[in-house]
């Protein structure tokens, strides 16, 4: 082979690599996140979630979601399609890179789609039956999304998404609002938490019990977005490639800028004070905003698109509560509702996508997750059942759900 | 093009991405820091402020920071020299690595100067004063020294620093002095916490309310200061420029190194201790001390230096409690003090340097740091006042200026 | 030169670096994770020990830890073969990379060594004590074996370990064994923290303060073992180390996920509970599995070789508690016992390796760090002792040793 090749090669490689850690370092970002934002009393309980369900993506993905996502017509069950000498088969024409490292990047995706529903359904759902599900989100719902979409497979063998000007840069609909959906499914056959709705429409605030942890996971989310959104490039070793990369991490931080200043300031507007979760959940926002399309935007436009982001998550957290929908993070308006629009501003600065692909990409994954994870919602449901008793719910689930508390040597007072 | 020349720029781009990555991630690490530094009462405000500082520096720097540091004598305002493609005009001979990599590792030089200035004004700023300020520094304050320094202009028309052998490889003077300096201005306008200098002339130690929090700070800056100092070569792709990349990571270890030891020690001849917080800003100070030239020395040297900026942060934080100069995390002491101190022994390893180059340089920058920062921080206070009520101070700032708790479950004792 | 090697040397120049500030971070995880762990009370204590351990290892190896570890025959004291210019006079033939790259990413190594005794001794050891052993340990004795396995030495002049096929890629035994085995040493001459074993064998649990803060130290070492299992196929810039590097992400991930999921089964099968902290060192045990080969399984196989260390962790942390091995973070299990497991199942996957020589270099290994350190321990016992006097340990070693509550505005219940 030529030096130039190798050398581009392995520089492709790393690159993949490293955002693929960094990927992966989102996984400790939604830990942090929502460890911060529940309470003491549900925060042992939320972190095994999360650890868990990495894991469980992990190897799920590897037993079987890989191949249904990017397998094609050589479909390639349990294994078959990854060897230890770095050839995968699945992805034999993908020679400007490791095959191995295609893989590592994209395992971790699949984690971030369920680390978006621990938060939605937590303080309340059981844990082994958010274990069960994590299992078939990531085995099989989150893949076959994904085959249509970046494997661009025809949906059911009836029409294909790209013919239609459908894009996804990075994964504003595929793994955000796919996320979202699963958790909106979730949600809506956990219900909400006691209290947090009163008889009288009166919408309580449940505090969560550590901010410090919230801001540090807002931070690792941010830092990790650069791999999510620049490894997406899917290449770094050319000029051309180096510059996109290089205008996707700038637009990238630009969009959470955004989205964190207008959230601020909408939230100081509509109550009087600076909401450091508003502002968290605008940041967030902002990411999830510019996903679909960081490569095109000036930084400015980039800034903007996450402001208004950041804008829509606010609103949507008070809607959601309007309609008794109690996602305690607030992931579904971040990474659903903004998903959404995410996709939708994509005509906007990319002329390669269409408007219309836009609105029927995002139909199709959200009736596809919803649907079929709702299906499995209920299944678990009636098995073994999703929700914890009312008891062990104001005792906190750490104890009967884990054993341990999160903070056993602090007086608690809730 | 040649491919060569392809792949060099490209492992340019793809260094500078991950060294500014790395300086993005010293923004959860200033902030982690100040949260486990101050009560438990004033934490939802610092976090706050922290983000929301990043994000303000984000977008003033991109308005038209960036351009008022490098855009030279065709100075181009409010975007117009940033555009999609990647080509700035600002930096148009940037020709070996993406000029877009180029904006994003330096908008996060300000916002890390902008950092150091929330910890020191901690426990008693407005919230909104403070931020406003940000507005001002990041958008005008550092961009004006930055072009004296790194811009290569000359300071007000009238001298160039670099005439006089002034050299400050990633920012010892020009972004942590500076950012001291405006610190040390806010201070001064402000006045000492309630209860910190008694009447008879007692210091009282306020202990900070999370020390784990303020150890994962320390380790998180030292971890992004490889990517402050090592991304300061400003390339990597030559086996000269790689070495130097290596010589100044080693070297940056080796000086937090000395720097904590070096506090370590001390701490516990003076107090008969080991004092954790002393040594968390040995380590910072080793950091700071390097950071004006961290590739000349050899790793001993590097260390020596470290542990003097180690000793010396000690003694200034004791001494700065004598002026009743009330710093809550030591902020001017380990950027300010020691700041001075590593631009003052870079001629020792750097022969280029010139010991009244980097006294002229340090005068330079703090006159117009700490003036212009003084002008804004007294027109801030005579506009909406700059210092909470003594009962929200009382009270902790959290609720006044939030209007959330930092750790709502948990039971608090001052 | 040609431009090829210069783009070779700096990729694989910037990969050791990148991968090196991974390993770094690790000494952040272990300090999170032991933080975690621990009561509230010994808090700052295992923090600063953390940080210290940290510089005191980076200071020592430059001192002479590196020398002796790869000096050769040209035995180099004192820093006489580290200069500036990124020659090392002892790396000289490491001519495809940067010397001082060289370097950093072996000092790190070694802490990773030292955090692992810090755990395994915390809540009753005098903190000078502890440092002192460090600087023993980090300068001798772990160089020593170091000299002996990827130093290729012979052991005392007598037998070379590479003679016998003795095989260990990133260090399951050279490091963590080693760092267990000086951690169990420490363990019997300290004895166990009062009331952790009652009068009847009953074992009591003691659970950690801060599990978030255990969570994120977890995934921090997670992460950070991708730089320190990558980083140990020592070069990246050909299709062929691109490949090798690439398989050691993947593998990596996939022996942690093994290791958290088989833990937290068995965890469950038998105290009925979803245990956290078993999970956490589920994962940490895959990932000590994996590292003595992690470039030769298929991703399944790497699954399957973490979930073996999974189970056995939780097996051996129950068993050491019937012989009275009081290792509050369960340190000696996750990397002794698992390390030890990780070496003998090398040979499965790599022919290179025999298993006869898995044993000699483990019993090599672990008989001279275990001995020394025993001998360092017993002298340090006899001159300045190594346990805080049982009112010191009742009241929390946090004040008796560093002056400093953790949390000082929290109201702690033990």
């Amino acid at each position: 082979m030529e030096i130039t090749f190798e050398l581009g090669y392995a520089l492709d490689t790393f690159y993949f690599l490293i955002c693929g850690v960094l990927v992966m370092w989102m996984a400790a970002g939604f830990t942090m996140l929502e460890a911060g934002l529940v309470r003491a009393k549900n925060t042992t309980e939320i972190l095994t979630k999360n650890v868990a369900l990495y894991a469980i993506a992990s190897i799920m993905y590897m037993v079987c979601g890989y191949s249904i996502m990017y397998g094609g017509s050589d479909f390639v069950f349990f294994l078959d399609g990854i060897t230890a000498d770095g050839a995968t088969g699945v992805a034999e024409d993908a020679a400007t890179y490791a095959p191995a490292a295609d893989f590592f990047f994209q395992v971790v995706f699949v984690a971030t789609a369920m680390s978006i529903v621990s938060g939605a359904v937590a303080e309340r759902m059981k844990l082994w039956s958010f274990l069960i599900f994590a299992v078939f989100l990531t085995a099989f719902i989150y893949p076959m999304e994904g085959s249509w979409t970046w494997g661009g497979e025809a949906v059911f063998g009836l029409y294909t998404l790209g013919d239609f000007g459908f894009s996804d840069f990075a994964g504003s609909g595929i793994v955000h609002m796919a996320g979202a959906s699963a958790a909106l499914a979730g949600v809506i056959v956990l219900g909400a938490r006691k209290g947090k709705y009163g008889p009288d429409g009166k919408v309580n605030a449940i505090p969560g019990a550590n901010l410090p942890m919230a801001a540090l996971g807002t931070f690792i989310l941010w830092m990790g977005w650069f791999g999510f959104n620049g490894g997406s490039v899917l290449a770094t070793a050319t000029v051309e490639s180096a510059n996109s990369v290089a205008v996707v991490f700038m637009n990238t931080n630009m969009a959470a800028a955004g989205g964190l200043v207008a959230a601020l300031l909408l939230a100081r507007a509509l109550f009087g004070k600076a909401d450091l979760t508003m502002a968290l959940n605008g940041a967030l926002a902002g990411l999830v905003a510019i996903t679909a399309e960081p490569s095109t935007p000036t930084p400015l436009v980039a800034a903007v698109i996450g402001a208004c982001g950041g804008l829509i998550v606010v609103g949507s957290i008070l809607a959601l509560d309007k309609f008794k929908i109690d996602d305690p993070v607030g992931a579904i308006s971040v990474h659903g509702v903004v998903g959404l629009f995410g996709l939708l501003v994509v005509p906007l600065t990319n002329p390669a996508a269409k408007f219309g692909g836009q609105i029927l990409g995002a139909a199709t994954i959200f009736i596809w997750v919803f649907v079929t994870s709702l299906i499995v919602w209920m299944a678990i449901k009636a098995v073994m059942g999703v929700r914890v008793t009312d008891e062990e719910e104001f005792e906190g689930v750490d104890m009967s759900e884990c054993g341990l508390e999160a903070y056993p040597d602090f007086t608690i007072s809730r």
